[in-house]
């Protein structure tokens, strides 16, 4: 795809996941009072929407269709969404700002924070299993990708990499440890995004592999950036400052690798990424222009 | 069922709970370190296990088999146990005691607390999920009881009482309110623990409708007795100080119709909860003899 067609592209799917996030997350006004609105402002607080729309990308990959896999989309993006408001909590890494905007605790108090943070989970988990919203897919098949996303993002996935991330901060770790918090913060929910999306549209065994090698690389590659980004990115373009993983004493490559190195690394994962799509020759373009925006991406 | 019989069925029962805790929760030393040890110590901090204990009576009464039910019972207790953790966080309720044990903060301080809340909803999900674990059930099925659940739990049921009981604190409320709390914050769990017995186990139209009225009913009955025993229970039998509704300026039944109108509130929804279940006759004398030890416990 032209860089233009790319972008298009990535327009469009905004669009539409932002249409249903709008749809299914009940509305501001919706009782009991507070709760809704923080859910919707974290949500709306100007998220790219990269998760669903790896959701979207694998699933069209596999010849799935966008409008089958929609709800299952949304879910991720808010599943997403809870793990950063819960993160940004005083007694975890006690951040003000987020997309340029007060993180949801400085607005709504800590107690609604995190309850709208476990009301977003938990939605998630409503839309994955609703049966009515996605009845082109067979039950059996909703249900495994459920029953991934949720491994993905449990205590040996995201939560684990939040947890290693905490009791590392301030700490020289090795290149294992490192590798840990990101393919599990980061990472898992980024290949969970790949796999739900290929998983729905019935994906066969040789497809599954292919996109689970590109989506374990793009998701690491990913958060390599991201610690780039934070030592010499845009802050308006980013909505946030940069320099916070050296005041929260955050592991990062560029802190154990140097930032050209790191580069390098990131790089790398997503050449070696794309070249696992061969199979799929043109129908994988997307998720090949995907990656190359994951190294490219200046916000 | 005589005294003893139902004595006996609740300590099995009990059991039954606890050994599929313990083997579906991963082991202490599961690497990250401190996350599973959290999550077990409040899961194991010693709960009566009736929640799942109403799944498996309610699979039972409709002609299901508890084997069957069993991921899913322990799925109910564990989120019940994540709701407690978050509730006596410091930016919610603040206790530093339950079960007679330090609050899960107090031990793990307050990050692992809302990682390990955040794990075992999400765990709860990935067994109400598991294709493997639940194989006598159809999957449709399984999709309709989880995604009831989701619903019982995220923002219009458990999570929503607990905003408004948070924003009442202090005030004086109408007993809409109230029971707005009590039936969502205490009831919704408890109804859908009974109504996801039923549902898994493919209970009909009819069966359906009366167990939905003794679980709102028991439900709300429930939360009221612990009101009372809060004001005046014994606080070995129950492991916290009692008082800490007035401490916390909580809204309760016993504050806004005194205790004895209180008790007879509890009483009568009670009855009216059993005389629900007649269709099933003697099958239903586990649900009936819970529903009486609702309102006679004294912990």
């Amino acid at each position: 795809m032209s860089g233009l067609e790319i972008e298009k592209y990535l327009a469009e799917m905004k669009e539409l996941v932002d249409d249903a996030l709008d749809k299914y997350i009940p509305p501001v006004n919706e009782f009991p009072p507070g709760i809704h609105e923080s859910m919707r402002y974290s949500i709306f607080a100007g998220g790219k929407r990269l998760r669903p729309i790896l959701v979207i990308a694998s699933a069209e990959t596999v010849g799935g269709r966008r409008e089958d896999v929609l709800p299952f989309a949304a879910a991720v993006e808010i599943i997403h969404t809870y793990t950063l408001i819960h993160d940004d909590l005083p007694a975890l890494d006690n951040d003000d700002f987020r997309r340029g905007k007060p993180t949801n605790h400085k607005v709504f108090g800590e107690a609604i924070a995190i309850l709208a943070g476990d009301a977003l989970l938990t939605y998630a988990f409503q839309l994955m299993t609703d049966p009515n919203l996605m009845n082109t897919v067979s039950p059996a098949v909703i249900l495994s990708a459920a029953n991934e996303m949720a491994k993905a993002v449990g205590s040996l996935g995201t939560i684990g990499g939040q947890v290693v991330d905490i009791q590392s901060e301030g700490k020289e770790v090795d290149k294992e440890t490192i590798e840990y918090i990101h393919t599990h913060k980061t990472g898992a929910l980024i290949l969970a995004s790949v796999k739900c999306g290929a998983i729905l549209s019935e994906g066969n065994e040789a497809e599954m592999e292919a996109l689970i090698s590109y989506g374990r690389d793009i998701g690491l590659a990913f958060q390599i950036v991201d610690d780039i980004l934070d030592l010499e990115g845009d802050e308006d373009k980013l909505g946030k400052a940069i320099g916070s993983d050296i005041e929260n004493k955050k592991v990062t490559y560029p802190a154990l690798f140097g930032i050209e190195e790191s580069r390098q690394m990131a790089s790398r994962l997503v050449e070696r990424g794309i070249s696992s799509l061969k199979m799929f020759g043109s129908r994988a373009d997307v998720l090949r222009d995907i990656a190359d925006f994951f190294v490219s991406r200046s916000f």
